[in-house]
């Protein structure tokens, strides 16, 4: 991501308020000023990966760069990006900002319409929850309620039923072998990238990343003061003989790369085993929606492979499987590994609390996560089949990837399109979806990556003519 | 805490294994070489300091030092503390141990008995969860098994509601006047400190902390590169004219001293704030079980003075009024600094999931925390004053500390006496207790801490009976 040495990639998060976007990219870059994460003389990304970063598109940040450029924050240097003016931070610091901040809860009538919200979001992450059994949720959560909660302040929630249960779960549903003190519990994946570098000994280290990737791997790395490397993938994903001399470590999501949809074959699955056993690297399994597969025979997960165990960190989710608001996942250390990372983990408050641990818990045990997969399997594999029949009327001649797996498949379009725009069209013709350039470091891939898993089958065609005429020149 | 420049100060965790102490402590050791937080060169904190943050007693700290400079992972320089070996670093990452490792669950049959668990745990941080209405916890976790989980995996819980329902529980119960956008719902208090340095700008910067105080407290700042100060408390607890020149932010417990359980008086109140002003410094006021106070006039938050919601980061939590394994703390910003906390806390992952917000705010808005509180103040006030009686006839001439508020007290010893020697023979007695040694770092104090929350007022003449002889020469 930084091409040059003082380049920053600073993690800026953009405010909830209701403010502009153009204001709350600037708004960020100002936070970021005054609590010193970025200093004069540093080098702001471009306006693109910037876009990419936040997911938005990229009017809103050029707006914003202008913005703090006019307010004497940055300097644009042409070609070589834009560069925290001198004495910005101090600026910052005395609250000085680019614009009129909004006060109170009353806002200025609006000259301008605001667009509507999109009637259908094919962004990815986002799982059907309304598919959960009712009955089943209610009592996974009754469980909770009938116990009496721990009274130990200085005791980390140790999760020992759910560990054991979730070790089953793993082996029957992919392969992986794991001894419950081997596993922990987590909340959610992308936070609990942030503690691997620090427990694994990383920070500094060169780790190796897909491109395109998830982006939130990157930016908890690079926050971490990891030396990321981006490797191109192809059709069958990574391609463990591009990984770069001296990487310490490499991410992958072999089971249905993210975002592109390949799934990983055996071959490369071994030959990255092989060179985790040659190199002494390791291996950063992320299995995030591995547990949707369609019309293909099982691919159990990286880390089942034999001897696997000592080289494979392997993380899942509950994300796709149940609910993304319920902040829990799972990483699989190997032994050796293990008590560095329950240090980190600790340390950093990333354990999840007993009541979560309970309910999950009752919900792997009473069998009703089995019976959801199940169902849900069957309900995504039935949108994904009404989505694909749809783009073939509608857009004949498109090519989707990454069908096999999953929950998203991907729309690619020609090098010379800007994705970003053509997901702001689709946007305002009712349909939100993800420029696949979002994902990418630096390879040049255009697209529109599309989750259908809360697209019901009767609204695909409504959804894809909506595509189509976004797409038309 | 730390005294030459090499010194380190790494968080070391013990795991829950079955093996003795001693394994436990030289293994934490071993972990921090293999990932890199512990180098050759680095000189390890004394026995007497890693004893206090690790909250045991030394006799185990110092074997543990003694395995591991005989298995050469470390030098003992006399006068100067123990020093990681050259080499060191490697030797533990090819999974060199100072002893044979226990493998499987199978445990050998000990010759040496086993000292039984205390009957009554007095270590402060345990509140009575069983006084907790069972109908009304039930009720606020039905609550959530009824609402149908968020599915945007994209999405930070807001938790609207529960903001909004915390901030009028706040003002009526600690005079906190805070807008909800300020107030950020957080999974506990010790690890979300370790958010605030980065937040608040104060990485590299001095921070003082009250002594004794807060080991969490030490520790997280410590971790992320705060230059610590300990400031000594008195009867009134910290006094805002010993703060050092330069210090950028004070961490204070002003209703109920960490551990002495001085109440701060309003002069010092002022001065603190004045502090503030004069210097652009900042409070951070922890109130962590300012709800609970006996026989005195109520003494709001620090943070409800006026002028005090732009210099104060006011942090509560629902540990003491309701349970620890909740997990859920919460934090005031000053508006201007609610931005940077945000990015931060997100970025980390130090969120609360929904379902946790959601029981939450059911039991603030259906009266039940409210009515728990009441409670729970009643038999603690009971369970305290049965403490204060059975000590005033057991152990006549000692002097009780911190018994206005809060839900422990310290008996103070003299100053010739090893408390950690204290507390191991308490707890031979069948009393668990905690050392107020473990609390320094450069004051001398000795004496007992004991928290009488889960002491029945029947029971405790018993536990008094059994400190007095653990304490009889």
């Amino acid at each position: 991501m930084a091409r040059s040495p003082r380049a920053v990639d600073v993690p800026l998060v953009l405010d909830d308020s209701p403010a502009p976007l153009r204001h709350r990219v600037a708004d960020a870059v100002v936070g970021a000023l005054r609590t010193g994460r970025l200093r004069p003389g540093d080098t702001l990304p471009s306006t693109r990966s910037l876009a990419a970063a936040l997911g938005v598109s990229r009017g809103p940040v050029v707006a914003a760069y202008d913005e703090l450029a006019a307010a004497g924050f940055l300097r644009s240097r042409a070609g070589s990006g834009a560069v925290v003016a001198p004495g910005a931070d101090t600026a910052a610091r005395a609250g000085a900002a680019t614009h009129v901040p909004e006060t109170g809860r009353v806002r200025p009538p609006s000259p301008e319409p605001v667009p509507a919200a999109p009637r259908l979001d094919l962004r990815p992450g986002r799982p059907d929850t309304s598919l959960l059994d009712r009955a089943a949720w209610r009592r996974a959560w009754r469980a909770v309620g009938d116990a009496l909660p721990g009274n130990d302040a200085g005791e980390v929630p140790r999760h020992t039923h759910l560990r054991r249960v979730l070790a089953d779960h793993l082996r029957r549903g992919r392969g992986v072998v794991v001894d419950p003190d081997d596993l922990f519990v987590v909340p959610g994946v992308g936070a609990s990238l942030r503690a691997l570098p620090e427990a694994f000994g990383l920070v500094g280290a060169s780790v190796a990343l897909e491109d395109p990737g998830y982006v939130e791997a990157w930016t908890a790395f690079a926050a971490e003061g990891v030396r990321t490397h981006p490797v191109p993938v192809d059709a069958d994903g990574l391609d463990p003989a591009l990984l770069p001399d001296g990487a310490r470590a490499v991410y992958v999501t072999p089971s249905h790369q993210y975002p592109l949809g390949a799934r990983m074959p055996v071959t490369r699955r071994v030959a990255l085993l092989e060179w985790a056993r040659d190199t002494g690297g390791l291996v950063l399994e992320d299995d995030y929606d591995g547990e949707f597969r369609y019309d293909v025979s099982p691919l159990p997960a990286l880390r089942s492979l034999p001897g696997a165990e000592d080289h494979v960190v392997y993380v899942g989710t509950a994300s796709k499987l149940l609910a993304p608001s319920l902040r829990v996942a799972w990483v699989a250390a190997p032994a050796h590994l293990r008590d560095a990372l329950r240090v980190t983990l600790e340390s950093r408050g990333l354990v999840v609390n007993e009541a979560t641990g309970l309910a999950l818990a009752e919900l792997v045990t009473s069998g009703a996560l089995a019976a959801h997969h199940a169902r849900a399997s069957r309900t995504y594999a039935a949108r994904r089949g009404a989505l694909v029949t749809a783009v073939a009327e509608h857009l004949p001649g498109a090519t989707l990837e990454g069908v096999d797996a999953g929950l998203h498949v991907v729309l690619r379009l020609p090098d010379d399109v800007d994705d970003h725009e053509v997901a702001d069209r689709c946007h305002a013709a009712g349909v939100a979806v993800s420029p696949l350039s979002a994902y990418a470091v630096r390879t040049s891939v255009r697209g529109l990556v599309l989750c259908y898993a809360g697209l019901p089958e009767t609204a695909a065609d409504d959804a894809v003519r909506r595509l189509a005429r976004a797409l038309a020149p």
